[in-house]
């Protein structure tokens, strides 16, 4: 296992963090935003194009890739990196969120959960051990456990339950024995109760992991009580392993987390954006439809060197989206994920010149919104 | 006006011909293929992936983009070529063929057609004069003359008086100026009878244009019909001016075509084939959907420089098209460009080099349909 991970800088005033992961394929600098690929591909753009755009770790969705073109046929073609032709670091989820959000459910059991594929109904059993083995064929950097996300509003003794079991899960995620080169990483469940989060970091932390995770968040609750739940249970992960806030989330909650001592975060807020015609800007996002853009000359936003905004006016950009061409949700996937892109390493000099909680202020005098 | 056209060499034993195009934006050398950009994209691709694979000329659809965004709209950002970010030569065509083909037609006049547009059923006359207003307004390289697209089947009737149509609208499309500084083309209907394209050619030839094009071909008939045609017709077209065939066609069409005399094509094949999946190779085409090429290592075709045949296999093609990733139409999209592109290329080499008749018939013998 080649995987290792360092803390250069710590913020002062705030709990923020630079940090470094080495991976089999290459470093990652921390805090990082990782965007989502769930079938093989960031939707609409190359790897070149990825690279350009400064992105350093990709998420594949194992749930989307088990099922189609199959793990076994990735494995066969040398990996999910020379499948879809990516060779910067790739990181896998377990595939339970998934299985949760988008299948027919059948049963869960303490053995796994037993689910009806989306495509065509077929029934399929993941089990912690299956997770992995899947997650290994595919040659991913940094695995995750397998887990169940606690749905919201769960009761406590609900959220207990399922702690429990994504405990038990994760204990057999690790004792499978580590398939492949990357980096297993376990994730704390516990819903929006903090002694059950504390529970959860006690219990997972203990088995020691190469970095841990906060899962179930952004699952329909206020903003506040995620920050709260990652406010108070942060502290309690181990300064000396990455930590991951996962799904999440918007600029304000990616500097407002990273202010907390959060270190990754993936989401598809900015791909999922681009292609609903919804772009970043410094003070909130636009809505690129709108009728005011028809005869925009602008850039979407005044001084970004992204390609979108050195090459095409708003107009354009209104001009695709409209006529529904595909040119359209690439050029705005360029310029949300640049934008977010560059929040992170914005966010990251600024860590590293002591200068993180004047930048969060300023990020937010500015964002309207 | 700042249009000419040089023939450069003529083939031994075919009528094919070398030649090159002088435009307001740039060298383009004949014979060549014209990929189609509907609405101010080459569906999927951005200009800089279009000159990367060589394209040298783009078409952009007048009907299209009279009715959205707007000629006046595109002409108040600088025109197409800045609108769309191409800085290449533009064709555009007039409008008349999608007026035919796409809207609900109102009347048919000899003042021009009444149409209502596909997006919304509002009511519009286009007129050779409107027609030349609204290339003008885009700023095209080479702009066509307003024509009626004569049906198959039609009567020598019915094709005698849609010429007679066409004749006078190119004269008024002529008459009303050239608004820009593109180059103006006539068109040449008459449906399948030769007699009836002997005197389109009289007539529009008579009047002067700076490049001749034949349309109402590929329009259902039977490919020899077609072929028939232009064999024809073409040697009735004053050689020192470009010729131009509209629509057309598959590789075999256009070696057959270049062959004949014919130095310009557009079509939608390479790019609407490749979003269906269906891609080209010398030996034919292969339907990506094929279940056999789920583990195919292979590229679409082994040896093909293109971007997409130098990085992902016929496995991964096949994955992101089952899963109608928008990567896939992309690479696809380059994939067919670019061998519809090599294929002129190769052509312009083989006359250049005085062996353009060998080069036909190893093209056909090599290819299985």
């Amino acid at each position: 296992m080649s995987f290792s991970f360092e803390v250069l800088h710590n913020s002062k005033g705030t709990r923020a963090r630079l940090g470094k992961m080495h991976t089999p394929h290459g470093i990652v600098e921390t805090p990082v935003f990782v965007p989502v690929g769930t079938q093989a591909t960031v939707k609409s753009l190359t790897p070149e194009e990825l690279c350009e755009l400064g992105v350093q770790m990709v998420l594949a969705n194992t749930y989307h890739l088990y099922l189609r073109p199959g793990h076994d046929v990735i494995s066969e073609l040398g990996g999910l990196h020379r499948f879809m032709h990516w060779d910067r670091a790739l990181l896998t989820d377990s595939g339970g969120y998934q299985v949760f959000s988008l299948s027919k459910l059948s049963k869960i059991s303490n053995e796994g959960v037993t689910f009806q594929s989306h495509l065509d109904g077929s029934t399929h059993l993941l089990t912690p051990e299956k997770a992995m083995e899947i997650q290994g064929a595919l040659g991913s950097d940094i695995m995750m456990s397998l887990d169940e996300c606690t749905p919201y509003p769960a009761t406590h003794k609900e959220s207990q339950e399922s702690l429990k079991r994504s405990i038990d899960w994760a204990r057999r995620s690790k004792e499978s024995g580590n398939p492949g080169n990357g980096a297993l990483f376990g994730i704390v469940q516990g819903g929006m109760f903090q002694d059950l989060r504390a529970r959860g970091v006690e219990a997972i932390t203990n088995m020691g992991f190469d970095g841990y995770a906060l899962g179930g968040l952004s699952v329909g609750e206020p903003r506040e009580m995620m920050l709260d739940i990652v406010a108070s249970t942060l502290p309690l992960v181990p300064k000396a392993a990455p930590r991951y806030i996962m799904g999440v989330g918007t600029p304000e909650d990616l500097i407002q987390l990273v202010s907390l001592g959060a270190d990754m975060f993936d989401c598809v807020i900015p791909t999922r954006n681009a292609r609903n015609g919804r772009l970043f800007v410094r003070s909130g996002t636009l809505n690129i439809c709108n009728a005011r853009y028809r005869t925009d000359q602008a850039p979407v936003e005044a001084g970004c060197p992204c390609y979108t905004c050195t090459h095409y006016s708003r107009a354009y950009l209104r001009h695709l989206f409209m006529a529904k061409e595909l040119l359209a949700y690439r050029l705005n996937t360029i310029h949300n994920i640049y934008f977010f892109v560059m929040l992170m390493k914005e966010m990251r000099n600024a860590i590293r010149q002591g200068r993180f909680a004047q930048f969060k202020k300023g990020f937010y005098s500015q964002n309207t919104g």
